[in-house]
C-alpha cells in the first residue's frame, strides 16, 4: 500500500504553488450572482401570481409537438464557445412558454388526472430546497428534511395507527418506486436468500397476489424483480372494482397447485381507474391465513385517513405491514412525494442491504439513526417531505381534510347529476374523487360505445374547455374525471354533462350520415 | 355489463341538484390565495438572496437531531379543528431553521461530496415547476417538458456521437433508478422470456461484472432483479481506481466456468471513490467479445464530455450501449436531474413492458412518440429537464464546459500542494474533481492510518468550517474532497492542509499522551 502510494506520488510534477489556476471566469461568477437571482425571481414569482389568479374554466391546449419543439429550439442561444450574456428576456419567455403549455391544473377545467394545483406555500419550500440542495438519505447532508420525515411519520402515523416506537417511514420518489420497495421488503422476509443468491434457486417460484384493477407499477415491479409476469395472481373484483375476499382464498390456493409460492399481497386503497377502496380488513384476514405480506398501494386515497368522513374506507391498515401513501396526489404536494409506510421498522431493512464505506459509517453514532439511505432507494434523494412538513406545520391537517371532503362531496354530486341523466351511465358509485361514466344513449352495443367514449374524450381535450380523461371498464371505455379541484363546483359539472353529450350526439349523427349507423353497431 | 350498471344506478338516493356541497371554507381557498403566494415569495427570496451571497468559509454545524427535533416540532401548529390562520413569521422561521441546517453548498468550505450549489437560474425554473406541476412521463402532461427532454438529448449527444435518429433518451429521478433501468433493458435483451417467466427459467443464473469500484447503487440492482450478489462479477481495478481491461477476460471466462451467464459490463466515468474513468475503449472492445451490455455509469463524470480537455476520458463512449448521466452533479442542477441514454431506442423499450389503459392510448397518435412512460420507471415524474433545458438555453454550453474545467485545475491543483507535503500522502492522481489522500505521517501502520483519518474527517466536520468526506481505499479510510464550487481557491485548500494537519497532531499526541502509541500501532 505504502508503497504504491510513494509511486503515485513519484510520478508527480514539482508543487506548482502560486501558478494554480485563473480566477473563474466573470460569466461564471455572473450565473451565481445573488441579485441576477433576486431580479430573476421577482419576474417569475409576477408570473406566477398571474397564473394562479386566473380560474378561467380552461382545458388543454395541446400543441403539434413539431410546432413546440422549433418554437422551443428557438429560444436557445446560440453561443457555444462563451457563455452567453444574461438575457432576461429570453428567461420571461421561456417561462411564458412553460405556464402557457401545460394543463391548466388551478382552472376548474381540469378534471383529468390525480395530480393538481398544489398548495402555493409547498412551492415556495420546494424553491428553498432546490437553492439549499439538501439530499435527504443522510442526516448529515439533510438535517431538518431527516427530522421532518419523523415528525410527519408521527403525525401521519397517528392516523395509521401503528406502534409508535416500532414503524417506520421514508419517502422516495413516487409510487411505483414505494411499491417495488416494499415487494422488495416483503420478498427478503419470505425468501431472504434471494438478495444474495439471485431468485433461481427458490423452492417454487415466487408469486405475488394483485387486484385485477391494481395500478401498472405493481405489476411493472414482478416484472423488475424477476418474479414474472405469469407469477401474478390476479383477484376478482367486483363491480365497483374492490378486490372480493371471498374469492380471494379460491384463487390463492389454485396458486398454490399450481406450485406458486405467494408471498404478497396488494391491496388498493383505492384503485387508480374508479378509486376503489379494497376491504383492508378481510384482506389482512387473507393474509394472515396464508403468511403473506400484505401492502397497500395507498398512492391516492391514503390521504383520506386524514378525514372523520372517509377514514372508514381504509378500515384495517392498522393490519398491513406496508402502505404506499403519496402526497402529491391528495395532499397538493409537488411531484414526487411519497411516503412509505412499515408497520415493522425492522423489515423496512430488508429491502436493500448493502453498505458502501463512502456513505454509511463504520460505527453508527447518534445522526445515523437518522439516516434513510439504507431504507430508500435513493442515494441522492430531494429533500421532497419539507413541503409537506411546512404547509402542516403552518395550516395544520384541517386543510387537507376539508379539501379532501369538499373533493369528495363534489364528485359524490357529480355521480348524482349524471346518474339523473337518461343518456349518460354512471360506471360506479364514487368512494373517493374518481368517478367513471360513459355518455350512452339506450341502444348502443359495447364495440359501439367503446369507440364513442374515446371519441368523445378526444374531442373534448381538443375543444380546449375540459381536460377528463378515460379508462377501459370491463374491455369498455369509460370516461373519467378525477376531482382535484376545489372551486370545481355543480355549474362546471353541468356544462361539462352538456359539452359531452352535444360531442356525443355530433359523433352519432357523423356516423349516422355516413351510413355507419353506430348505433347498429354494424361495424365492430 | 349493461345490467349491473343499471343495478349501481338504482341504487343510488336521487339527484340532489340545488344541494351539492357548500363552498370551499375561506380557510380553503386563502391557502392558494395567489397574492398570499406573492407576498411569501417576496420574504423567500430575499432570505435565499443573502443566503446565496454568503462566501464565507463555513463546513457543517451538525445539530444534536433531538434538539433540532424540538425546534422543529416547535415550528408546528397546534391547530387541528380548523385551518390555521396563515403565520408569515412562522414560515419565515422554518426557512430560516431550513437554509441555516443545511450543508452550506454555496460556501468554499464545503468540498465534501458530489452535489453542489445549483446554478440560481435553475431553481428558478424548478419553482415554476413545482407551481405549473406537470409530470412529463406523457406529453400531453408536459408538452414543454418532453419537447426539452427531446432538445437535450439532441444536444447532449453531440458529445457522445451516437447515431441521430436511432439513440434515445429519458430523464429519470437519480443515478441508482439510471443504473438499474439500464440493468433491466441490457437484461431483456440477454433473456426477454425472465419478464413473463420470472428469473428462475434461466439456462444458467445471469450474471454482471463490475469494478470493485463501483457505485452501490449498481450492486444494489443486481440485489432488486433478482440476480443476486453472489452473480456479480468483481473485475480487477488498478491502484487509480480503474478497471483493468486485461485483468477483465479472465474474470469473465472463470465465471463462465462457474457456469454465470454474464449479460452486461458496468464501467465507470468515474467513480465515486476517486473520479476513476475506466478505460471505456478497451472495455468496449471486452464487451464485444462476450457478448455483454456495456452500461457506462457516468453519473459524476459524463459531464467532463462538455469539456474540450476532459473530454478523452471518455473516449469509447460511443461504443456504449447506455449511459447514466446525472445532471445534479456535475451539472450543477437542482436534485435529482438523471439522464439515461441508450444507443438504441429499440432497447430502451425493453427495460419495463406494459400497458395500462388509464394512461397508454390504444392508438398512437402524433403526441404519444414524446411520452416517456414506456421508457422511464416512474409513472409521475418531476419536470427535472426543465431547469438543465433553461440554464442551458440561456447560457449556452459553455457555463458547464468552464466550471468543470476550473474545478478540475483546483482538483489537481489541491493534489500538487498535498504531494508536496511531506506528513500526507495522495491516493492517486486525479483524474476529475476528487482527490483522496491521507494524513500519514511517516511509520503509522494502516489500521493506525485508518483510525487516524476517520477521526480527522470527523473533527474536521465537528470544526464547522470545512467539510469534507473520506472513503476506505485498499481497506485503508482516505480523506476525500469533491471540489464543486468554483470560488475555491489555493487559499483555501492551504488553509484546509493546515488544518488537517493541526488535528492529525492533536489526535496523535492525544494518543501517545494516554500511552497508546498509534505510532507504534499498539492497538490493531
Amino acid at each position: 500500500m505504502t508503497s504504491s502510494l510513494s509511486d503515485v506520488q513519484s510520478s508527480f510534477p514539482e508543487p506548482t504553488t502560486g501558478q494554480g489556476p485563473r480566477s473563474p471566469a466573470p460569466g461564471l461568477t455572473a450565473a451565481f450572482d445573488p441579485e441576477r437571482f433576486h431580479d430573476g425571481a421577482a419576474a417569475i414569482v409576477t408570473r406566477l401570481t398571474r397564473y394562479l389568479g386566473d380560474h378561467s374554466v380552461r382545458g388543454l391546449d395541446l400543441l403539434d409537438p413539431a410546432v413546440l419543439l422549433k418554437a422551443a429550439r428557438d429560444l436557445m442561444t446560440h453561443e457555444t464557445a462563451h457563455i452567453a450574456d444574461f438575457d432576461a428576456d429570453r428567461v420571461n419567455q421561456i417561462v411564458d412558454l412553460y405556464t402557457g403549455t401545460g394543463i391548466p391544473v388551478y382552472s376548474p377545467g381540469y378534471m383529468g388526472r390525480q395530480f393538481s394545483g398544489v398548495v402555493p406555500l409547498a412551492s415556495l419550500i420546494d424553491l428553498v430546497g432546490s437553492v439549499v440542495n439538501q439530499p435527504s438519505s443522510f442526516y448529515e447532508a439533510g438535517q431538518l428534511p431527516s427530522v421532518a420525515e419523523r415528525l410527519m411519520a408521527e403525525h401521519l402515523n397517528h392516523f395509521i395507527g401503528w406502534e409508535p416506537g416500532r414503524y417506520a417511514m421514508v419517502t422516495t420518489s413516487g409510487g411505483s418506486l414505494a411499491n417495488m420497495t416494499a415487494l422488495l421488503a416483503a420478498r427478503d422476509r419470505a425468501f431472504p436468500q434471494i438478495w444474495t443468491r439471485g431468485a433461481g434457486g427458490t423452492p417454487g417460484p415466487p408469486a405475488i397476489a394483485v387486484s385485477e384493477q391494481t395500478h401498472y407499477s405493481v405489476t411493472r415491479a414482478a416484472g423488475v424483480l424477476g418474479i414474472g409476469e405469469r407469477q401474478i395472481i390476479r383477484l376478482p373484483a367486483d363491480s365497483a372494482g374492490r378486490i372480493r375476499p371471498d374469492l380471494a382464498g379460491p384463487a390463492l390456493d389454485e396458486a398454490h397447485r399450481r406450485g406458486l409460492r405467494p408471498f404478497c399481497l396488494v391491496a388498493s386503497a383505492g384503485t387508480t381507474a374508479m378509486g376503489a377502496f379494497d376491504p383492508l380488513e378481510e384482506l389482512a384476514a387473507v393474509a394472515r391465513r396464508y403468511g403473506l405480506w400484505l401492502h397497500v398501494d395507498g398512492a391516492h386515497g391514503a390521504s383520506l385517513l386524514l378525514s372523520d368522513h372517509h377514514r372508514h374506507k381504509l378500515r384495517g391498515i392498522d393490519q398491513a405491514d406496508s402502505l404506499t401513501w403519496d402526497a402529491h396526489k391528495m395532499l397538493f404536494m409537488p411531484a414526487p412525494c411519497t411516503l412509505l409506510f412499515y408497520r415493522d421498522a425492522a423489515t423496512a431493512r430488508g429491502a436493500f442491504r448493502q453498505r458502501a464505506s463512502y456513505v454509511f459509517d463504520e460505527e453508527p453514532d447518534p445522526y445515523s439513526a437518522y439516516d434513510s439511505a439504507d431504507k430508500n432507494f435513493e442515494c441522492t434523494k430531494r429533500p421532497m417531505i419539507m413541503p409537506l412538513w411546512a404547509v402542516w406545520s403552518v395550516y395544520g391537517p384541517a386543510l387537507f381534510a376539508q379539501k379532501i371532503d369538499r373533493l369528495c362531496e363534489v364528485t359524490r354530486q357529480a355521480a348524482d347529476m349524471i346518474a339523473a341523466e337518461p343518456d349518460f351511465a354512471v360506471a360506479h358509485r364514487p368512494e373517493s374523487n374518481i368517478l367513471c361514466f360513459r355518455y350512452r344513449p339506450p341502444g348502443l352495443q359495447d364495440a359501439t360505445a367503446h369507440r364513442l367514449q374515446l371519441e368523445i374524450r378526444n374531442r373534448i381535450r381538443g375543444g380546449g374547455r375540459f381536460f377528463i380523461s378515460k379508462v377501459d371498464i370491463d374491455a369498455v371505455a369509460a370516461l373519467r374525471v378525477v376531482v382535484m379541484n376545489h372551486l370545481i363546483d355543480a355549474g362546471h359539472l353541468a356544462m361539462l354533462i352538456a359539452e359531452i353529450r352535444d360531442i356525443g350526439q355530433q359523433v352519432l349523427r357523423a356516423s349516422a350520415a355516413t351510413g355507419n349507423d353506430q348505433r347498429n353497431g354494424s361495424h365492430t
